[in-house]
């Protein structure tokens, strides 16, 4: 299966108390399809200006992403300059230039329109239902969003949630978009207005889903050098989407062990600026990781023989 | 096995979004021992005043609280006034009355020395050291401490920390006591002044055990009626070495399962103010939930049979 993503690509200039990085690639869509292409075939839809390196597409288009969906156009890319303090979970904007990005009208090329995973990175909810309308009966909608749409653009954002299956936010947005203060009752409510998982993203502290039937808490692993937590939410979606697209398979089982499989890329992103570590991660390195997350959660029923362990 | 508790009994005044709950029971050592009753014999070490009332008392007799190690004095017993928002991580103490806890002086009656676990609740580390020095060779002494100490006896705090084996502390007061931002190279820093584990706590996102082999987190609940957060640690504590003490060994797999069982307990217990929740509370309710823990964060390896689940 393909997964089709539609959001940001950027020149990002990030501050952390470990290091500057000034104008590395960045963006949503970036991240994600990076994170994706390394469990099924991604095809992008996005927007840069004239100054954004070949060397990067090739990169993409190495790593199997599909980039004909991708618009340049006159004019600059996409700037976000951001900052950390010692605590990773929140970055401080202190710039942001739109750029080309503010007039992005995702066109889906006509080849993209059988996508089976459709994931809407954070972009204005008007345009993610433009994306919805140009695309053929995807099998899974995900979405992402932000504080600022959910302030600013509410209702357009709750009509965006109709068509969509998974929303993949953090803990404060949720608590934000559903004006509630417990995370139970938020998913819930959050739920009623059309998705039927709610992926809740908590930085170090993991990630929650919450389904009809069941919920899941994937930890995450403590991490001894963290560079630059930039991209890490949309890592995880990539991983995430990616694996349940191979797979093929979108039962509850599948959605744990994708939220596993995001939550192992995000913690590889984290460990270097940009998304410089995923250019040499391999899958060895993944699979084994993934062990880890297990071996993290692992504890014996009550009842266990005594000493039985694995 | 037995466990041994010093630590503190007060009356808490304590308002939440959710009400307000004027002098109800509380207290460090309150809290783990009814926690802790649950799966072993509890001895208590702890000062109240002449206001405190019989029926407690009652109470954690029943409980099978030995109480001889309970001192009763002229005065008043340990006040506190704390308050909670819509984040109940952190609480805010509006005010503290010491009273008889100012002068409290742990005497360890001459029966209690044979105690196999000995948990020493947050007080000054002079006196943690006191008890530890009245003690006949504990298999286990864990020990929690707060910023306060850290603080102002930091010194006394190193040389407590010389004798305890498993440190309980949340995650500021870990990279407080290390001075290391980072939890992973904190938790390092503190295993080398001679807890062999650390185990900390981090409210509604669960908590992390790091030992020289092997880190494990736990995952906590999603509550959606958290009524008073007050005793959630100490009731973590009480089931983790209640547990403990219930199976006599204090291998890697055991310890993983008493963190599961101190959450369980926890998360009964912020259901309702002070411990009401734990008055109510049986052995098959306890069961039940920790098979939902389980359930939780349960996730198949890679490579699973599709389709695999339990």
């Amino acid at each position: 299966m393909t997964v089709l993503v539609v959001g940001s690509m950027a020149f990002d200039t990030i501050r952390t108390p470990f290091g500057v990085a000034t104008e590395v690639l960045g963006g949503s869509a970036n991240y994600f399809s990076v994170a994706a292409s390394f469990f099924t075939d991604v095809r992008l839809v996005a927007v840069v200006g004239e100054d954004f390196p070949d060397a990067h597409l090739d990169f993409l288009r190495q790593r199997g992403v599909d980039l004909r969906g991708l618009q340049r156009v006159p004019g600059r890319t996409f700037r976000w300059v951001g900052e950390y303090g010692y605590d990773f979970n929140e970055a401080k904007t202190l710039d942001t230039q739109l750029n080309v990005f503010a007039d992005f009208a995702p066109a889906i090329p006509s080849d993209y329109c059988d996508a089976a995973i459709v994931f809407l990175a954070n972009i204005d909810p008007d345009l993610q239902r433009d994306v919805l309308r140009q695309v053929r009966r995807p099998v899974l909608v995900a979405a992402d969003t932000m504080n600022y749409w959910i302030t600013r653009k509410r209702a357009s954002l709750r009509q965006t949630l109709r068509g969509v299956d998974v929303l993949i936010i953090n803990d404060a947005e949720t608590r934000q978009l559903a004006e509630e203060p417990n995370l139970v009752r938020a998913a819930r409510a959050i739920q009623a207005w059309g998705p039927r998982a709610l992926i809740i993203k908590r930085g170090e502290y993991g990630a929650l889903l919450f389904t009809e039937g069941e919920w899941f808490s994937a930890a995450a692993l403590p991490l001894e050098s963290v560079q630059d937590p930039t991209g890490a939410g949309d890592c995880f979606a990539g991983g995430t989407m990616g694996y349940l697209a191979s797979r093929m398979r979108f039962d509850a089982p599948s959605l744990r062990q994708a939220m596993i499989m995001g939550s192992v890329m995000a913690s590889f992103n984290v460990e270097a600026f940009s998304l410089d570590r995923l250019r040499t991660l391999n899958m060895a390195e993944i699979e084994a990781r993934f062990g880890m997350f297990k071996r993290l959660v692992h504890f014996e029923d009550l009842g266990a023989p005594e000493g039985a362990s694995r």
